[in-house]
C-alpha cells in the first residue's frame, strides 16, 4: 500500500499527479473565466455554457491570441480546429 | 484651394490625417474581425452585430487581453468600461 501525493484545482475539482500541471490548469481556467466574463457582459443572452467554452478556447489557444495581438492575426486561422473539439465546459468536468 | 492628403480603410471606409493612424486602425479592424470569426465559429446562433462589437471591444483593449495571456488576467476586469460604450459596429460606421 502507498499514499500518493495528488493536486486538485478546486475550481472544477480536477485532479492533477504534480502542482505545475494543476498550476498551469488553474491559470487556464481563470483566464477562460476572464474571457467568458467579459462576453456575457457584452452579449448577455449568450448561452452560458457556450460563453464558457469559448473562455476556455481562448485561453487554451492564449498564444496564438497573444501573436495576434502582436499583430500575426492570422495565428488565429492556424489554431487546430480539432482542438476545439477536445473542449468541455466546466460544469461538464468532474 | 488646396488639396490635402487624407487616408481611408477600406475596411469601413473611416477616414484618416495620417497613413500611420489609418494603419492602426485598420489593424485593429483586422484584428477584431479575426475574434468575431473565432467567436461566430464557436457559437453560430450568436448575433452578428454582437460578435462584430465584442471582436472590437478585445481587439480595442489588446494590450490588456496580451497581459492577460501572460497571467494577469485581472487585467481585463480592468478595462474601463466607458471604453465599451464607445464602441460602434462596423455595420454603423460610415
Amino acid at each position: 500500500m502507498a499514499v500518493v501525493a495528488k493536486w486538485m484545482c478546486d475550481r472544477d475539482n480536477s485532479m492533477f499527479d504534480n502542482k505545475k500541471d494543476a498550476d498551469a490548469y488553474d491559470k487556464m481556467l481563470e483566464l477562460a473565466e476572464g474571457f467568458s466574463a467579459l462576453l456575457q457582459q457584452h452579449i448577455p443572452d449568450v448561452d452560458e455554457t457556450k460563453a464558457e467554452e469559448f473562455g476556455i478556447f481562448l485561453a487554451k489557444n492564449k498564444e496564438a491570441v497573444m501573436q495576434a495581438c502582436k499583430g500575426k492575426v492570422e495565428a488565429l486561422d492556424e489554431i487546430d480546429s480539432k482542438e476545439a473539439d477536445n473542449i468541455r465546459p466546466i460544469s461538464a468536468q468532474g
